[in-house]
């Protein structure tokens, strides 16, 4: 629709879209009063907007006229593909990721495509990657500062690399006595990795290290739930959580309204 | 001011302060573009912004009604002291911190000092961390995708954790191929230490391992590097650096500008 696509360039001020756009924007944990602005305007200014179904939702409400091109999850590089072919059509495309693009999520994936392309075309598209704040950010801030001493971000799911490699990283990361921050972590394709993991990890941080499970947060139904590594039940925790595990230093501070703050102090 | 701070509580159809509140918010990397919505509220809300003179400033133009408290660097807990004192007073204090107070900034040091609290009326203040987009986020934005995988966010001053500690940190987290985001990496006390990690993490990655140099990113005077572990001279980085040194799988992708993108699959 390059009337459309020729009014929204106009109405921003920008050049006319002799080459297209690609702009990779992470929409923050959800509510809008986390979404940077960046995030906001480049979703404003799109002729296109591409991603999975759930995150397009969290996007918001989108004007007629742009068009969006809904996918199923684990279809990424699909859908960074399409993304470059709108692109280098003309089109203003941004890519929606929730939380922060670049990690565990769309960036790579668009970038991965880029490497791999056949059409030179491509390459010339402008390409920008917008960052955001990530589930484990959100989490971390309602309860507290769980990650304000040196932490790891890993993603638990075997889809693209072996368990034995994420057992082999579990026991690196919690012999250094990081902080776990712990994405995908539990599907009902694998039911069980998840209790695996944490044998793992109790083998090396007392019963009472401090756990944060954040589900859904900065949404309407977002759940915030502190425990200890030897009360956490597997059954708490689905692909939607993230899963903060404390270091040996991280502490909890009760809170006159019966919850608790966590957080782990700066010296060590 | 009592008066002041009723008028901007009405203002913004807020309860009377019965009790006082404190945010503890991140600024994100600078720009205001990349500051979230729900920071930029609480500012407007503050009757008090307490924080390091630098990113005071970074906060851009307050109200002529806004008490604003200056401090050096270095005296976190001071300043967290001194903003419960404020809340206890019934004032709305707001806390700042650049990119995300979670990470390596005030959040922590705010309940360090709950946590040794003798005033138990600091435990009524009404406490909230609102995050932010970090300065490794920011820069791997720039970049690319460079923390597209499992990675790690370590600081490399030895002020609050002694150098052996950093040193096998370092150690581990090679050994377990993760990204590396370090932050804190090199000061005029201690010029030193980098070149001794960088010689650590020699040992581990190849001479061509991508490597993002991310200075005051989001900012007027912003300067994005990529270079290699082999190139990398511990002279371009100091304490306003944040450094990302990728795994053995991260990438570079060539540019047609002449520039490159950094990533690191999703896959291993």
């Amino acid at each position: 629709m390059p009337a459309d696509a020729t009014e929204v360039a106009a109405d921003l001020g920008s050049a006319p879209m002799t080459h297209g756009s690609l702009a990779v924007v992470g929409l923050g944990p959800g509510d809008t009063s986390l979404r940077t602005p960046a995030v906001s305007a480049a979703l404003a200014a799109a002729t296109d907007v591409v991603g999975y179904d759930t995150y397009l939702k969290l996007a918001g409400p989108l004007r007629p006229e742009q068009r969006v091109h809904a996918s199923d999850n684990r279809v990424e590089l699909e859908r960074a593909r399409l993304a470059f072919a709108l692109a280098t059509d003309g089109a203003r495309v941004v890519v929606v990721s929730s939380g922060d693009p670049g990690v565990f999520a769309m960036a790579a994936a668009v970038l991965e495509a880029l490497d791999g392309a056949d059409d030179a075309r491509w390459r010339h598209v402008r390409l920008s990657i917008l960052p955001g704040v990530s589930a484990a950010q959100a989490a971390a801030g309602l309860a507290g500062a769980p990650l304000g001493h040196d932490f790891c971000t890993l993603s638990l799911s075997d889809n693209l690399k072996p368990w034995s490699e994420i057992a082999r990283r579990l026991e690196l990361v919690c012999t250094a006595d990081l902080v776990l921050a712990l994405y995908n972590p539990r599907s009902k394709a694998r039911p069980d990795q998840f209790g695996l993991a944490l044998d793992l990890i109790r083998r090396h941080r007392t019963a009472t290290t401090p756990v944060v499970l954040g589900r859904d947060i900065g949404r309407p139904d977002e759940l915030l739930t502190v425990t200890t590594l030897a009360e956490l039940d597997p059954a708490q925790v689905d692909m939607r959580t993230v899963v903060i595990v404390g270091s040996s230093r991280t502490k909890r501070i009760e809170r006159p309204d019966g919850g608790c703050w966590v957080y782990t102090p700066r010296w060590y």
